[in-house]
């Protein structure tokens, strides 16, 4: 497997709204409407966050993430980010591949900690890797997530500091 | 002291900005940059959100807050508030009365629970105020407020079921 990491560009954009569009129509794992329009969604993930990027594998765009502020002012040491692998690349590392890759850009954006501001507690997949990237769970909340199979479950806020 | 609490209008927002940038720029409280622009705190304070409060006392602008959802889609039935009373109106209960009320909003707006995501851990009267109306401290998100006078200190994620 040979995956480069890089800035998202514009004409990523098809490649990645096929990735993340399904997850986000799922209900199940990102707090996104699901009926989100493309063009919100562009948004969302390509023009609001401080960087994106983009996982290729033989120029296919094989995943992707983005690096947000968290807070502004006093808390804007802190940054957020979201990670999506293409249903058909999962269990390659990829995911992990984009955690350390992230953890890195953050560090020379000048972050100081990374937080995950709500990680479905039923994607086990999800804890259990950012757990082993060295993420604890600071936070439960109760039923903050309303699972499309599930119903009311409950989300985790997931930190690390990175100095 | 007879407070009312009505729906902020747009020749409030002087008397509202008079309340809160002295509060945003003291950076001990809140994760709004110290030096916002009045045009970015109206919009942060009065278009961002779904509702937007003042409290009047004798029809002067003592306090205010907002009510934000605080993630989309499976996350939108959490709602967010911020308050802030006028410092020369503090100690006569009016940032109870406003979080009283901004609970029987928030109801009414159809949301399920309410999360404040950072409570800074030194502001001991928020935090012994949040607990008195019913909020627990679920996460503690490490060194994530850097305070103007105390460098960086902990945030509370505090939470509340409202139904």
């Amino acid at each position: 497997m040979s995956i480069v990491i890089q800035a998202a560009a514009e004409q990523d954009w098809p490649a990645i709204w096929q990735i993340i569009a399904p997850v986000f129509r799922s209900g199940t794992t990102y707090a996104f409407a699901t009926d989100i329009s493309e063009t919100a969604a562009h948004s969302a993930w390509l023009n609001t966050p401080v960087r994106t990027y983009v996982a290729k594998q033989s120029d296919a765009v094989v995943g992707t993430y983005y690096i947000k502020t968290n807070q502004a002012g006093p808390g804007s040491h802190v940054c957020n980010c979201g990670y999506i692998v293409d249903e058909n690349a999962r269990g390659q590392g990829i995911a992990s591949l984009m955690c350390e890759h992230s953890q890195q850009q953050a560090i020379e954006l000048g972050f100081r900690a990374m937080q995950y501001n709500l990680v479905v507690s039923t994607n086990d997949g999800a804890v259990r890797l950012w757990k082993k990237h060295g993420f604890e769970i600071v936070g439960i909340l109760p039923a903050a997530f309303q699972h499309a199979e599930l119903g009311f479950v409950d989300a985790y806020v997931m930190y690390k500091q990175l100095v």
